[in-house]
């Protein structure tokens, strides 16, 4: 290929920062700095003209401000978020061979938007951006008085973070949205990090039960209900909690069931689930060889990256953080991937200040609630976020799991044809008969649709929640991280109850990590943690290998093993810090339920537990550890 | 063709009301009638192995119940409902040449449904069919006491409609949906008829001010915002009445701004605008030659029948109206026609109980806010029902529309390509070049799609609202019905406002029609209204000719005139009743503004009114009417 095809292959355009746009004629009420302008539809008109094929876009170095009310817009069922309509500058579809360089730019968005949208697509680079929001899709507010006789606390609130009250509820008032306290935590400004312990103030139990209810228990059904849903959730409950300004940016908050939050921590939410994941930075689905690098993510109004039913993805020196005094980054988990396959890369990365987890790696369940034919089965989404997702496509192998037997699938069967009768039912038909085992209540999930999974030179501190989730059956890789999380730093589930994520783990290793300070925010978990929704003395999590890691935790426990089978743990160092005094102190260094086979040796043991192993009778284990108390 | 060939090509598929249907396993908490399982799966599974090219359902005369659960979805916009995620057991999708025969089945629904959904189809009937809700999306309760030191009314709300108490706020509940107080208007149930003068009681004052607010109406637009969405519609308000329970099924409302409402009155309502407008019973779009025959429509959560953007439609036999000691049958419009074309026939149908107008015909206006190049404009969907509304198709012509100067359009364009941006913008691109005169902030309508309109035998009576709108520059004949509206029994609009209606007149005749009693709900209109949204000199109803028609009115005000030119009231009788006090005494029997040309001649007066006609200096009329008070 010649210079002069390949500058025509890939087309370049270049996006001039004060290019003069005619379409600012529309009155505004917006009070403008220099440049923040709706670029929207020019960028979006600049993507929409690229051939299919490919190209380059790349943008002067600057700050480009991006707007929902001129840009293109297209229903999205998105995995752990509202589904909504989306709005986008870069719906990016149906492209092959696309380079976006932001050259160190920030793009500036405007309420309910997606910066990336990417489906059915391949090969896309997008690399050298910074994404913010002007108006952030979380609210924040100091604690700053006590009124313990009233049992209230009062909170500062800044210009930043308009609101009103309504019947006493505190609601914030964004330019393209509302919210209320809810999905609300304790930050540590001076650490920049969950506030230590804060489950003993939050979540706040905003609501209480009505007083008066007439006939509703007796409104019939044919089908289950989901209590899940906005429908059902708030059946039955009102505020119990009120709000009253004591003057502008100062209110109290009267009546929590829980301790008074300290003075000076900062109170930050993001409002019930109906609307507060509704706007991801990155959303991709059907789509292969994806990679962003060197992207800043400051804020965004639902997941960092989210990925759904892709494959070969990297994750190259993403930075997530809260700038600006603002304590959130993204709201829901920095990165999450569902039904993705090939090799998930991710590296020379930092994940801070979320509101959930740093990765989250995992295929779905979907319920059977119906067997129609001898090849035909119906099949319910389990989790309201999960509605309008396809399982699988025509080829793909669904396991068909009975959780009473094993956490593994009993059969697999191949797909034929996937019928989305409704975004909560589907029909999916197998080219193989049914088998007679089969049964309404058991689970299906994709066995294709599992990848492999690398996570190296990675921070995951100062968020809410864990550091990374991952489910998949393939070689999983851990290695060389940072943690420091509210929560666990690991989790391995199966959560078939809930969330409906599938899970499980057999060629899993995590070494050369070091976790620091890690479930400091109340729970009384383990740094790594193992569980499944439901108690079952069946093995989900097999031949993991821990080593080589250092572990210093101002707490006892390190790890939380439930239903493994033949685990690792080898050439670790433990110390004990005293950032934090101890949470639990009762409990020991490592807990075992309902797992066999493990392996405990050549470990280092500095820590001040008075126990190193509580074991229940069932599990079967060895371990070279001294006992802590000699030490 | 012969008999045979005949009878394959009118593929008969016949339901059994008692085959066994095998989905039954699943478990559900609904109390079974003997006949109430859900035919959804079964009816669904029937239709999509219709051939497209045609055929027949008819269905053994029985009760059939319809839920949402396995329902097929799709997502519609729908003008002047909630655009949603639709359910349906017939998704007519597609389909030519189709005959739905219910053989005087009831079909009896179950939450956020759409019995009969109809997109790009032609040649349709659909007959002998009830449609009806288990659980209507509206609720009632009896006024039963007054307790005027404490400005509040006690009432009785039975089993069919229950409720809770949320902070005060009354919310009825219901299996799929719930709703608040809002929306709600007086029934008198003797009459099974709005509540006369029901305006001095509702709509209740249901919010107020909120006391405290903080750095609102700081937050910055780029672009300008709707009040009326829910963002902005709920922003700054909170509720100022509430709602104790006295004991179970009797609720005392306190804090009213309005009259106490009588006791023995139904107070109706169906919870404000943000869902209830989400099940009308037919959806028509981009349909031709459609008819439904024989039809009753006891309920439904929106219209009774919605047709977008469709052609040559005939109702014949439609019979709405509410049963089973409900006051409300439609909780929106029994019909209404947007954006149609070819000919409108209603006749021999009956229409009682809506919530809404009994026909409302006319097209839509988007307004200009962007002149993109020489061909392409940018238009804005002006109410946010209308979101999504594709104005016209490529080959259509549309109306340029500046109000200042004409109600009718200036000039003529052909569509080239429309490109639905998002649901709120648009932009077009037309084969002319746009003319000099164009600007920013001008309508545009579409000037093919007009409609003929013939609406005769058919009754409009005991609703809230209009009898009969219609706006359409073409032949329209209104004869031989029967009106007792509690608003106008006819209303001409230009409704450039607030609902975006583009309205005209320019041969429009009304004969031999009978208005009883109308008017009577507490606004001070004619029985036949004019109305332009801005007042204006110019004339926007032409040629309109009342003839031979009959009124019997309780009140003074039979005609309202603004705007009108050459309009002839000929030949008309008119006598007043004794069924209420009249409201508004002081009116005369006709009042005239901004209109010239008027003929009224050889009418007969019967009636009481102290004065014959008012007009402004403006008008210009002759009349050979007596004084009235020589009568």
């Amino acid at each position: 290929m010649s210079t002069m095809s390949f500058s025509v292959f890939f087309r370049r355009i270049t996006l001039f920062l004060f290019s003069i746009f005619f379409t600012h004629s529309i009155s505004a009420t917006h009070i403008r700095l220099s440049s923040d302008h709706d670029r929207t539809p020019e960028v979006l008109s600049i993507v929409q003209s690229l051939p299919k094929s490919g190209g380059e876009i790349t943008f002067e170095k600057g700050i480009y401000h991006f707007y929902p009310d001129r840009a293109f817009e297209k229903f999205c069922f998105i995995s752990n978020h509202s589904d909504e309509f989306t709005r986008t500058a870069f719906p990016l579809l149906d492209f092959k061979n696309l380079t976006i360089d932001g050259k160190g730019s920030t793009f500036i968005f405007h309420g309910v938007m997606i910066p990336f949208l990417l489906e059915n697509s391949e090969n896309i680079e997008i690399k050298n951006v910074s994404i913010d929001w002007e108006i952030p899709f979380h609210s924040q507010g100091k604690i700053v008085a006590h009124h313990t006789e009233e049992n209230a606390f009062d909170m500062e609130i800044s210009k930043e973070y308009p609101y009103e009250i309504r019947n006493g509820e505190l609601i914030f008032v964004k330019d393209y949205l509302e919210h209320n306290m809810h999905e609300g935590i304790l930050f540590d400004p001076e650490r920049k990090a969950i506030a230590y312990n804060t489950r003993r103030y939050t979540p706040l139990a905003l609501e209480g039960k009505v007083k008066s209810q007439f006939g509703v228990k007796d409104i019939p059904y044919e089908y289950e209900t989901d209590p899940r849903t906005a429908l059902h959730w708030f059946r039955g409950k009102e505020h119990r909690m009120h709000v009253e300004e004591i003057k502008p940016g100062l209110v109290r908050v009267f009546n929590s069931k829980k301790a008074l939050p300290p003075i000076g921590m900062m109170y930050a939410c993001k409002g019930d689930f109906t609307n507060n994941r509704i706007a991801p930075a990155f959303r991709l689905n059907q789509c292969k060889d994806i990679t962003i690098k060197d992207i800043n993510i400051y804020h965004a109004g639902g997941m960092g990256f989210i990925a759904d039913n892709s494959e070969n993805l990297t994750i190259d020196g993403l930075v997530i953080e809260a700038h600006q005094g603002r304590m959130v980054s993204t709201t829901a988990d920095a990165t999450h991937f569902v039904g993705c396959k090939g090799k998930i890369t991710i590296k020379n990365s930092a994940f801070s200040h979320m509101l959930d987890d740093g990765v989250n790696i995992h295929g779905a369940y979907q319920r059977i609630v119906e067997i129609l034919d001898e090849h035909t089965i119906g099949v319910r989404m389990g989790h309201l976020q999960q509605m309008g997702y396809e399982i699988a496509q025509k080829g793909e192998k669904i396991g068909l799991v009975n959780l009473e037997e094993s956490f593994f699938p009993y059969q697999e069967l191949t797909v034929k044809k996937l019928e989305p009768v409704n975004k909560r039912y589907h029909k999916i038909t197998f080219e193989e008969a049914l088998p007679k085992s089969v049964a309404i209540g058991q689970l299906i999930e994709n066995t294709d649709k599992t990848p492999e999974v690398e996570i190296y030179n990675c921070r995951f501190t100062n968020n809410r929640a864990r550091g990374v989730i991952v489910s998949s059956p393939r070689k999983v890789r851990v290695h060389n991280n940072y943690f420091s999380t509210d929560m666990s730093a690991m989790f391995f589930v199966v959560a078939n109850k809930y969330w409906y994520e599938s899970g499980s783990a057999t060629d899993f290793e995590i070494y050369d990590n070091t976790f620091e300070d890690c479930v400091y925010g109340g729970s009384n978990h383990g740094v790594i943690r193992f569980h499944t929704n439901d108690p079952s003395p069946l093995y989900a999590f097999l031949n993991v290998k821990i080593y080589n890691n250092e572990f210093i935790h101002f707490d006892n426990r390190i790890l939380e093993i439930t239903n493994a089978e033949n685990l690792l743990f080898e050439g670790n160092s433990i110390q004990t810090s005293n950032t934090f005094p101890k949470l639990f102190p009762k409990q020991p260094v490592i807990t075992i339920q309902r797992s066999k086979n493990l392996t405990f040796k050549r470990n280092t043991y500095l820590g001040t537990a008075k126990e190193m192993i509580r074991a229940d009778e069932v599990s079967t284990y060895s371990s070279d550890f001294k006992s802590p108390v000699s030490q």
